[in-house]
C-alpha cells in the first residue's frame, strides 16, 4: 500500500453488508465520499460542484472502497484482484465528462494494489443519488 | 421460507432469460414489481407514488426476485447465499431516501434465507425505468 | 459466428482495461455505439434518435461487446457463456420502450454464440451518458 492511509471502513445505511465474498467473488456495496461518518459533498456535478470538488469526492470514495475491500480480505492477502467499477456520478445535464472523475479512483486503485488493481469500469450520469450523494462507487473483486 | 409464500416467476419481457448461472455466479434479469402478470405501481417515487407504496412494489418486486432464484436453484438446494442487489428507483428530485425503499427487500430476503440471505446493496435514483415502473431490482448469487 | 464479422475492440476512455478476467469470471467495460473510434449516434432516445437509431445503436454497441469477449477468449475458446447484460439507455421523458432497444444486442449475442450468448439482462433509463452516448451496454461472461 506504501504511503496511503485507508480510513475506517463506512457502516452501512440500511439492512445490508459492507461487503460480501461468496465462491471466490465479492461485491462491495455502493460507496459515497463519506469521511468521518459524513458526507463531504453533496449535489450534482456541474451544478453544486466543480470538477476538482467531483475528482476529491471520487478520491474520498475510492478509498472508503479500498478499505472496505482491506477488511474483508485480511489486509489485501486474500485478494486475487479488482473485477469492475462502476460509477454513478450525479451530474448536471451539460456535464459529459464522467471518465475524467472516474479516473482519480481508477489510478488510485492502481497505485494502491499494482495490477491486481487492474479492473474493467462502466460510467454512468445519474440526476441524484441517495443522501444527495455526488457519486457512488460500486467494486467487484476475486479472491485466491 | 416459513410464512412467505412465493408468487410464480414472472416471464423476461424480451429475447433473455430470467435467471442465468455459470460456474457458481448466478445472475437474475431485474425485477419488476410484476404481480399476477401486471405492474402494480408506476410513475416515480415523491409524485406518482408515495413512501408507502414504494415500500409495497418493493416488497413485490423482492418475492419476484426470490422466486425467480428459488426456481434456479432447486427451491434454494443449490443456493450457496447472495451476493448484490441493485435497487433502481423512479424518483422525484427531491426524493433521497433510497435506502428506506430497499430495506424492505433486504430485510425480506434475510428473513427468507437467514444468513444466505446476507448481501451487499447499491441504490440508486433514475428518472424512469422501463414499462414505467417505480423501481427494478437486480440480485446476483453464488450457487454451491 | 458465421456471418458476423466483428469490429476491432475499442480503446477505453481511461485508467481501466477493456476487459478483466478472474477466476472464471469476466467483465467487459462498458461498450458504446463507437464505430471507426468515434461515437456513431449522440443524445437522448425520443429526442434526437428515433427508435430505428437506437436498435442501430445498440447493434454497434452489441458487436463492440463481442469484439471485447472474443479478444479476451481466445477467440470464444475459453468463453462458457454469458451471465448479464446491462443496458443503460439515454432516454427522453416518455419513452419506456429499453426493451425493444436492448433486444438487437440479445438477439446478437443468441446468433453468434447460440447457448452460450444466453443471458440474464437489465434496463435503465437514463438522462444521459457519458460522451453524450446514447447508450451504454455493461457484459459479464463465464469462462472455462
Amino acid at each position: 500500500m506504501g504511503r496511503l492511509t485507508l480510513p475506517p471502513p463506512p457502516r452501512p445505511v440500511g439492512a445490508y453488508e459492507p461487503v460480501v465474498v461468496r465462491r471466490g467473488v465479492g461485491f462491495v456495496s455502493g460507496q459515497f465520499p463519506i469521511e468521518n461518518g459524513s458526507l463531504r459533498f453533496r449535489g450534482r456535478i456541474g451544478q453544486a460542484l466543480s470538477l476538482e470538488d467531483a475528482r476529491e469526492a471520487c478520491r474520498i470514495a475510492g478509498l472508503n472502497a479500498l478499505s472496505q475491500i482491506n477488511a474483508a480480505t485480511d489486509g489485501f492477502n486474500t485478494l486475487e484482484g479488482l473485477l469492475r467499477i462502476d460509477g454513478y456520478i450525479a451530474s448536471s445535464d451539460d456535464f459529459f465528462d464522467q471518465p475524467t472523475v472516474l479516473d482519480v479512483a481508477s489510478e488510485l486503485f492502481l497505485e494502491a494494489l499494482g495490477p491486481r488493481g487492474a479492473h474493467a469500469r462502466t460510467a454512468f450520469a445519474v440526476p441524484h443519488l441517495p443522501l444527495n450523494a455526488p457519486l457512488e462507487l460500486c467494486v467487484s473483486f476475486a479472491t485466491v
